[in-house]
């Protein structure tokens, strides 16, 4: 412990992410100071300005199994089995995520979560967190960093010997590192934007919708989805073009936003009540992938979660991508400490290629849920894709199964996807339901495309 | 001038791009607050991090013309009248830009054009310069920016009725405002760094050199280049990939960098004492391009310069494109004014395409540059343009003289060199020698393709 001792790490943001790393770094015995630009949300009743809840997992269970924190995580989730599908009519269809009693996702408090998180950090004995400190900028010179104090207005100069760059979609830890080096930087918007609105919960609290289920109202260029809350409401969040028709453009007046939940949503605003109230007073979130080369810069600093990797929500991967983060640098430490200039490039090798495949998968699945759900085609595949399953476990595992069930690398499941969705393209050619399927052919494909790459997670 | 008054424009940033918009501003009677993140250059003996001299050419030119500064800039400027190529035996060839004699560029100091300019501003009586004022944020909703005074560490807000970002490649401005909006931004590397250092002055001020030319040494992936000072000074760059054989990683030791010298550029360290010194003592500048949409934010904000456009200076044409941007938004403000919203609209419809073109000529440059000024073809080809242009002044220019000696828009000399290169390698196809030109085929081509569209600049 005595070299662990000497190092002062700092982290930049006390989000999920940030304080997931002190957990893991304050349990190695460093010293972890850890610097937050909004008040502590344990003792102010804030909106982070995010989503409110967040799709817990495999990926994201794994580190906060590590950290001996599932039991007390356990209690604030509720698993969701498939997703409800809404259609046009009101009508309701059940697509389970997967076929096993484990294959579920779970739906969780962002508050809650980040609450638990920042006790287990500050438990840990060494982690002290500091509010309302805002980074300003980073020295990579002189390994320093200035950060506001947002109550006094004041630069407050703070050393370091490593750095975590914590920070989020608009890091100002990523900015100092690509502009040290000859990195790279882009963020690309989506075009579509979301606004988040709220069924409350029935007489009783009960659920006035399917409790374990994420609901989705799928409209081929938009869509509204709804998860599940604790307290029996639902988090409803409408995802919509910021151009065209419809867009958030235009929809600009009540009777305008009225008269299209009354179009494309029939009956939610039932369970909406103030819903065009809601709509004009809450903000409308923007949606967009931030890219960056490197994710580390010598011994001296790394990114991780959203600063590394801001991703468009529709996999529900952006905290679970986050909390891999903090294991596999944990790992890294575990491996190579405490040579700081392994364990960053070890980091960065590891997960930059990860970071670029959820990134484009999550871009992928905006179009799977608003449009493909409804789509006759995509669903005789995904039927087939769990045929396959059945026969070759070892062989075959949907896409969407590798990247929320399992934990190998998000790059290798987009690779074997790409291998799945060839071979699903051959046994849906001509055939109308998973009774017809060809099945000395799918044998054949499956294990000439897929037999030598035998999943190893 | 009672309307303007009511304005209160705040620049981020007095580098040369801010300085001049803070010209053209204060002449029309707005109240202008810039805020430098550096000391005041005219007070402190500082190098600006930034290159020491630069090429002024046409398109920089008219702004200094319209703020009647010309006459105190020409005294600071040398003409170039083409390219001094130096061979790997040490020979030399000149190689003109242009065929009249106003077809030159010029060298000139950055830290003395910015003083110039500086003052000018200051002059119009209407604009104050905050100096160790760093921009830490901008709020678009309450229309407020946070400035660090870097001497007492304090924050300063700030309001303003409109905000000009000429905080450079690193823009805080152009943060706040792709992130306010679904806005785009990227920083792309090149993987080519720079150094600098110097050739001094020979005896009694004497010019070691031709004075009167841009010199290179191109080496095909890399080369070296030298403009010329007043004092008989020249400064010059080395441009080399980060990586690989040879490459800023390869030169660690004295040893290597003397080597990589005589290897390459023999003669040169006769020219530069002590450069193995300045080698190491002297700092590796980055290249990369930033590209960003929009380039403003409806009536509240826009970005000029290198905030919203940084590019490779392989033109010679990122201060020139900068004073372009000042002189539209001036002529913006002249028609449309005060309607904000219109003028930032439009000078953003004009301006952004051309961002985007110089950023890609001046990339494709680099290779001009470095390696085709070596190549017969290359050479056979200019001359043809040549021939062209003397025959049909109005239909053929070289691209590179639009985009040097003329103002037409970069879009628009982009899209006819593409023409001009066309007809070119038709031309120079199975000669060689521009004797052998065919005359009736040439004047087909040209009227053909470039007849409909006669220069208008």
């Amino acid at each position: 412990m005595s070299e662990n001792s000497k190092e002062k790490i700092v982290i930049a943001g006390a989000g999920l992410v940030g304080a997931m790393a002190a957990c893991f770094l304050g349990r190695r015995g460093f010293e972890v100071e850890v610097y937050e630009s909004r008040v502590d949300l344990r003792r102010h009743d804030i909106s982070a300005g995010r989503s409110i809840n967040l799709a817990l997992a495999n990926r994201g269970i794994y580190p906060l199994e590590q950290l001996g924190l599932m039991d007390r995580v356990r209690e604030m989730m509720i698993p969701m089995r498939g997703r409800m599908i809404h259609d046009p009519k009101g009508e309701q269809n059940f697509q389970p995520y997967g076929q096993s009693e484990d294959e579920v996702i779970y739906s969780i408090s962002r508050g809650d979560l980040n609450r638990l998180l920042l006790d287990a950090a500050e438990q840990t004995g060494n982690v002290n967190i500091h509010f309302s400190h805002r980074l300003d900028s980073v020295d990579f010179d002189t390994n320093s960093a200035v950060f506001i104090n947002e109550e006094t207005g004041s630069e407050v100069d703070v050393d370091f010997t490593r750095l975590v760059g914590a920070d989020g979609a608009g890091s100002r830890v990523r900015a100092a590192l690509v502009a040290a080096q000859d990195g790279s930087d882009s963020l690309e918007p989506l075009g579509h934007s979301y606004k988040e609105l709220e069924i409350p919960a029935g007489r009783d609290g009960s659920f006035q919708i399917e409790k374990h289920a994420l609901h989705i109202w799928p409209r081929g260029g938009f869509m509204l989805i709804a998860l599940p809350n604790l307290d029996g409401s639902f988090t409803v969040t409408l995802f919509l073009p910021n151009k065209g028709e419809p867009a958030f453009e235009t929809l600009q007046t009540r009777e305008a936003v009225s008269r299209f939940f009354d179009e494309y949503f029939p009956g939610v605003d039932g369970l909406i009540p103030g819903l065009v109230d809601d709509f004009f007073a809450n903000p409308t979130g923007k949606l967009g992938t931030v890219r960056c080369k490197p994710w580390h810069i010598a011994d001296k600093a790394i990114l991780i979660g959203d600063a590394a990797h801001a991703i468009v929500p529709f996999h529900g991967q952006g905290m679970n991508c986050g909390f891999e983060d903090c294991a596999v640098l944990d790992e890294c430490i575990g491996q190579h400490g405490p040579d700081w200039h392994q364990v960053f490039a070890e980091y960065d090798r590891l997960r930059a290629p990860n970071g670029e495949a959820i990134a484009d998968m999550a871009l992928e699945n905006y179009v799977e849920m608003r449009d493909s759900v409804n789509d006759p085609q995509f669903l005789l595949k995904k039927a087939i894709g769990f045929e396959l399953q059945k026969r070759w476990p070892d062989l075959f595992t949907p896409r969407y199964g590798m990247v929320m069930f399992q934990r190998i690398p998000y790059a290798e499941a987009q690779r074997r996807g790409e291998i799945n969705q060839q071979i699903l393209d051959r046994l849906a050619s001509g055939i109308e339901s998973v009774e017809e399927i060809d099945w000395d052919l799918a044998e054949t494909l499956v294990k000439k495309h897929l037999g030598s790459t035998a999943l190893t997670a």
